[in-house]
């Protein structure tokens, strides 16, 4: 059934969610009007490197920014510096962090790194889990928004106080901002204002940004020295990472002004699938360009029902179906260019078939 | 003086080595002929990634090969696995390898593991240097050609040798083959009858070949399955590596049957090196598709007589030079495209020039 429910997807005409297919093109389109002249980035340096380096240093407010080939390396790096420097190695996050369960623990294995749970699975991280947090932690990571619970937010004030709390008792207060930019229209505040309040930042290209692959880590100038050096122990201080920065740098010009559309179709999103019979997102109100989708049927019997009202309406909802209990299973929804092109009476259509196929 | 040289050497027409501009010609040909909609890989998986992984365990005569953005992630892995599988983190390679000198000592920060240096920095390892080693190293790591001596090789014989004793004594044994295809015209042997000798292999897959990044590691299926989570936890997995995969078959199936051509090419002009007044090459007879040359010249005087020969011919011969003492200074030499396209009135012309400016 899931693999029908895959084929069902991928032959539709339309898709809610995403910019469009991964395929050569997101390369072929960002390298069309690229001089084939433009000499390649060396070893983190040159033109190509240093220029999209020090844009997004400005974006987010920092003194400096670096080329990471994965988000997976910035955020081990950073944190290790932060326990380098602080003489303990213990940091704090969410339970569902990337760290702690899409990274085979490379942080523990890796950097030896010890790390404590905030908040709990169903909730973001709060002003007192970071009060009543034990001693002795030398880093704090926010992920903003916290993707695997729909992408919920705290308060622009929560995260203020947290910042101060940090700020007072000198613990370093890093930034999970994979999906930074999708935030800003709900927070209604800069990049750089959401940074300011935080002692380091990454943030990923192939999110909303669209890239091919690739993160920028941003900080104070002696941080980031010390990061390159640590890119290089970790292997991602490659020869060329060009590809990855002139694509990033394509598509982040496209798209960076295209994040409030995004949450608007967000919201407009969730409010048609909340609409429907047995079917809730979460969060409820999406504070950014994702949130996921309950479904609560069996997982079978959904993935039966959206293969059903895909393939009648054309209409791409999702490929996959995630379990969450024996009665529910979820998918995740990220907004992107593909929403625009949707016909509106398309989407209406779609919706009320999957609140007619959810009745039965 | 050395920007007036390297200012000179870009300003050639001709260039003795390389096989061009590392600009982005580069990928725009390598990509000028494949069709948008070719699906990208995907963390690991997918068409794209897993046939060109096949078609470098089949050149490698090994059970599986796994994709990496670096040479340096591919062998720091390599080391762990066999370190974790013998249980003691104690590895022996030669003072010069890469690992010591080129990667701010990822392998001894973030894996933790001891390294023994075998033979001296003048010549490569020999069985003695193996047999005579302390106990419980975990694994011996060969570099063929060791580049940073001129790029010299042991026999074939010895080769063997150091393989059949490791296997006896259970030490694993590793190939840093960065430049193992270019050697192959040198042994006259195919790739898989050199790793047949170790158990585990990297390539590089920019060296000779002149992709864009990205390394191969090949191995048995365990070795490889272990390699894949170890790449994870590096960062190294990233949701799409195809821009570094396209251009490396790509140039592969261009280059790899040109390896005797830069290798013939790399004798000749070694010979004419040898030929020139205080000039010589390490090693005098070239053994792969590279060599460096040493002046016997202070460095200013050197950088100067060579602007001056690069400005009088059009040949470039090197935008740098290191210096090894007061009297002596040297630049490496690779072999590749770009040799050919060198008409053979100018490359004597060239050498005689060097030869008289050297004179004076």
């Amino acid at each position: 059934m899931t693999e029908s429910l895959t084929a069902a997807y991928n032959q539709t005409k339309y898709k809610l969610g995403n910019h469009g297919k991964r395929d050569i093109r997101v390369l072929k389109e960002a390298f069309q009007d690229i001089e084939g002249q433009l000499e390649s980035d060396r070893y983190g340096t040159g033109k190509i490197i240093e220029d999209f380096q020090a844009k997004m240093a400005a974006l987010l407010g920092k003194e400096h920014a670096v080329f990471f080939p994965s988000g997976t390396m910035a955020q081990q790096i950073a944190l290790r510096i932060w326990c380098d420097e602080q003489g303990f190695r213990k940091v704090a996050y969410h339970p569902l962090s990337h760290l702690e369960i899409h990274e085979e623990d490379g942080l523990k294995e890796l950097h030896r790194i010890k790390t404590v749970l905030l908040a709990d699975k169903s909730r973001v991280i709060g002003l007192e889990d970071v009060v009543n947090m034990e001693e002795g932690i030398a880093c704090v990571l926010l992920e903003l928004p916290q993707r695997e619970i729909g992408g919920q937010l705290p308060s622009f004030e929560t995260l203020w106080q947290i910042s101060e709390y940090c700020r007072d008792k000198a613990i370093k207060l890093h930034l999970d901002g994979a999906r930074l930019l999708e935030i800003l229209p709900f927070y209604q505040r800069s990049a750089a204002e959401v940074c300011a309040l935080f002692d380091s930042v990454y943030i990923s290209l192939y999110k909303g940004i669209g890239g091919i692959a690739g993160a920028i880590l941003a900080g104070d100038q002696a941080f980031i020295a010390k990061s390159k050096v640590w890119k290089r122990r970790h292997g991602g201080d490659l020869i060329s990472l060009y590809p990855y920065i002139v694509s990033a740098d394509y598509y982040y010009n496209l798209r960076s002004p295209k994040m409030g559309q995004y949450f608007e179709a967000a919201k407009e999103l969730a409010a048609l699938f909340n609409s429907c019979h047995g079917v809730s997102t979460l969060p409820l109100m999406p504070v950014s360009n994702m949130f996921h989708v309950h479904f609560h049927l069996a997982k079978e019997q959904a993935a039966s029902v959206l293969a059903e009202v895909q393939q009648a309406t054309g209409v791409g909802i999702t490929s996959y179906l995630t379990e969450i209990d024996e009665h529910t299973c979820s998918c995740e929804i990220s907004l992107g260019d593909l929403y625009a092109e949707l016909p509106r009476e398309v989407v209406i259509k779609a919706f009320r078939v999957l609140d007619e196929k959810m009745k039965q």
